[in-house]
């Protein structure tokens, strides 16, 4: 028996699209005699397609597709995710569904039982969970289907649901499992999936076909590497990372398990390449091709400019250079050299006379103040409208370089550096970023060497440094770390070890700033808790403020 | 018996303040002999906490808020939801819980089964749902505790749930119900609530005890009027909305239903007095007293700014008038004239000086290009910035105007009058902006009347008009309402009597425009379907755009 794995990247509520992706792949398996494709979880419709799943219309498009799709499965099966519409009035309205399409029409449906509501997943807001499990009889083989979660709760320590869907399955003797998945990026998350997959075959004894979703769907980016795993746990196949892929297995092979295949995974690699997919898609899917930022000179926008440089292309990067009186000399040649290095055209727009005019038309109402917070966003905001002038003259989509160290602590200005469509370091904290700009440079410098090795500082009053007002960035990223992905609280942090001053001051800061994160770009998701849809905080709230 | 009901208004986070409060109530109770004592849900920590349910920290706060309410339950019992931890591994840490204090300690827990995970509901992210159901026995009654939700799935045609928790609870024949609820105002759920409620007791015949959250929290605004209905189905008392409220029954008297009040729901009444108390507690749980804000002298800000001075005191509000060389003569007429109504402080600020300074700087830049929405959106932010430089120089918060139509369609600057701490109106359509100035002006001129009566317009470019690029706010308003709050598509909008193209083009410019309202301040929220935390859309998605 032939199984095919398509690894596909699918653009949400693009049913045209995302089908004719599919009819290419069934047609190329078709060509190879395959028996079974598999595609990934809601591919249809796209995962996740959030609040377009309580539309009718939007239902109807994904059974269309099914239907479609049905027409296809002629000398071959298909496996495919897509809602299904629960038929009883009780409960949510839609399952979330694989279905198993064979000889024109849809041979059987498993729903999902294990919902991920948690982080950035809120299954439970549109589906009921399955209560019924059946396999699917085919060719003389029986095939356990499952959705994504249905195989995570096993082995867990701290289970986050009371039952575990193949359980309930292995008494029907399933010959393999087939699993549609759409399980998105974390650095941490390749190596999970193997150990997840690994305990389910060490438990059950039989093969493992994991298909996943690759491609980036505003912050979410889902990474592929979709998974073959043998009966005595070797991983036959890993497909690879943040590419489309189409594979096809035989299934006598994979039980034999004759071989041993694994990638390596190195962090910031793999955070390298994850946000490179993750600008190319938010572009691509949008239908944009050029993107804008400001170059101050500094570690983050440099790193922000490769990046798009690399997804996008150097000639869709513009860089505006925008100095005021407190910039620096080696501001504006680092910045400068660092286009020259990528290519990219660049632009020096001095702030001066902008920064001028909104001191003389508030002078009246300044009077007698001292120069404050007020002042330094003046330049931060001006410097934010005039990328937005240029996004709006030419169509460039602005690009956000905030990281995620600054984000936690509101060291940015609301309408100032945190403009931009979509913000590319968000999730990555300021020594991560450092170590991204160190992977960069790896084959030699693309990032000027005295923009890593200078000390960071916004440059927005005389010889301002970070270091002035946050305490050294190995610390304070500690500390973030473990409030916001660990979700330590101040007790838990000073047991640490950490200064108890500090600590309080830490977290306050991360608190009462809500309300700039709220109004913050998309964040491309790297790591287990990402500021935006993943993490969800009252912006009214007195706690640790 | 004698039941007590405290509505009180309790802030996120703030243990210490939110037990203060109860404390008070439950002196005064004493001194009046209640034998039960009731307050809402999730009392001890505010609703709804979101994810400061994750930390450790925050839990044991809440049990340690539980404790010491406990010690006071002498002479008197308390009733009050809080979290409780699962004892099990097994499913998620939490419940959603209401706690029966009597006796120095904690005599009985019931958890809540039905955990709402739609719309602005995230429950089913933390909590278990209950799946064991008992009854309180004191001074010789049988008392069925639940909370919130787990009374609403009756008699509905499409029920979210598989069960009904009061039907478990029936067999042990409970004298009576006590909920504990934390539900927040849309326009027309007041009257939902009593509907839902009378047909609980229609069903059961016993008296129950609605005790509702008062107060706002960012964007949710809890109304109150906690309610007793006597077993005959007549509502024995609704208590006041929008403000905090003690009050003291007798469970004889209740149980006769000799008695049958109701207030009016007048909807613009509901909405201004929510609007009102949402921006008081928007600022004053924040700590902060002043509001600066835009007037154009157009409607939605002079609306804005009279919200505003009611809910903090014309004194708190500064308006500033920022004229540009498209602004006509009226636009400064009415919004001096609004301001002096009010009496308000407020100042002149020609922008034309800072949108020169960009217009010179961008000149190379914007050389042999068209005048276009660059321009118009340099003004906007020009405005924006002055209103942020202010907002930080003050200390005022600045209020965004925007309204929910505009929001929809992405008629509006981003970083420029879309900026804001709080959105005050942006879940109201312009039609029903229109129709919150007339009660506004019921009794006398506080809004100028032209403001009301001259067409709507940006004043971006000269004589520009809403209705250049907009259809009619009848017709637009109807469509909008039927896409964002009923979830209808363009077949069935279009089956209604719309015209095709106009359902095309509005429905792809609200999903278009899905990035702007990403990056807007938090909305209050006055309908079933707000803008922000309960309409969960993709940013990246192809479907009707």
């Amino acid at each position: 028996m032939k199984i095919a794995i398509a690894q596909l990247n699918y653009h949400i509520g693009n049913f045209e699209g995302n089908v004719n992706k599919m009819k290419l792949a069934i047609e190329k398996a078709k060509r190879d005699s395959v028996d079974i494709i598999c595609f990934s979880e809601l591919a249809t419709c796209g995962y996740p397609p959030r609040d377009f799943l309580e539309f009718k219309d939007f239902i109807g498009l994904c059974e269309k597709a099914i239907t479609d799709l049905a027409a296809l499965a002629q000398d071959i099966a298909i496996v495919i995710g897509s809602p299904a519409v629960n038929p009883v009035p009780e409960g949510k309205d839609l399952f979330n569904s694989a279905y198993f399409l064979a000889d024109g029409k849809i041979q059987y449906v498993q729903h999902k039982a294990l919902l991920p509501t948690y982080d950035v997943f809120d299954e439970y807001r549109y589906f009921e969970p399955a209560s019924k499990f059946e396999i699917v009889n085919y060719k003389g083989k029986k095939i356990a289907l499952s959705v994504c979660e249905d195989i995570w709760n096993i082995g867990n320590e701290n289970p986050l649901y009371t039952i575990c869907p193949l359980d309930e399955m292995m008494p029907m003797k399933p010959d393999f499992v087939i699993n549609v998945s759409a399980s998105p990026f974390t650095f941490t998350h390749a190596q999970n999936r193997i150990d997840v997959l690994k305990a389910n075959v060490s438990k059950y004894k039989i093969p493992i076909f994991y298909v996943n979703h690759v491609g980036a769907q505003t912050e979410l980016i889902f990474d592929g590497g979709s998974l073959v795993i043998s009966p005595n746990g070797n991983i036959f196949d890993e497909m690879p990372y943040f590419e489309e892929s189409f594979k096809i297995y035989k299934l006598e092979e994979v039980s034999e398990g004759k071989q041993s295949k694994e990638q390596e995974k190195e962090k910031i690699k793999l955070i390298h390449d994850a946000l490179v997919l993750g600008i190319k898609d938010y572009f691509g899917k949008l239908g944009f091709t050029k993107a804008i930022l400001g170059l101050s000179g500094g570690i983050d926008s440099a790193v922000t400019a490769v990046l798009a440089a690399r997804a996008l292309g150097e000639d869709n990067v513009r860089g505006l250079l925008m100095p005021s009186q407190y910039s620096s000399d080696h501001s504006v040649n680092d910045a400068r050299q660092l286009a020259k290095n990528l290519g990219c055209q660049y632009d020096i727009i001095p702030i001066e006379n902008i920064y001028q005019s909104f001191a003389s038309t508030l002078e009246q109402q300044f009077l007698g103040t001292k120069a404050d917070v007020a002042e330094e966003n003046i330049q931060a905001r001006a410097r934010g409208m005039l990328l937005m002038a240029m996004s709006n003259k030419f169509g460039n989509i602005l690009l956000n370089t905030s990281n995620k160290s600054e984000m936690a602590v509101g060291y940015g200005t609301l309408y100032g550096d945190m403009c931009g469509g979509l913000s590319v370091l968000g999730d990555l904290y300021k020594m991560e970023v450092f170590a991204l700009a160190e992977y960069i440079n790896k084959d030699g410098e693309v990032i000027p060497q005295n923009t890593i090795s200078k000390p960071p500082s916004a440059e927005l009053r005389p010889d301002q440094k970070d270091s002035d007002s946050l305490p050294p960035y190995e610390i304070l990223d500690e500390i973030l770390f473990q409030y916001i992905e660990n979700r330590k609280g101040p007790a838990e942090l000073i047991a640490m070890g950490h200064d108890e001053k500090l600590v309080k001051r830490i977290l306050r800061m991360v608190n009462i700033n809500e309300f700039k994160r709220y109004q913050t770009a998309p964040v491309l998701r790297v790591s287990t808790k990402a500021f935006g849809m993943g993490r969800r905080m009252p912006i009214v709230g007195k706690y640790l403020s």
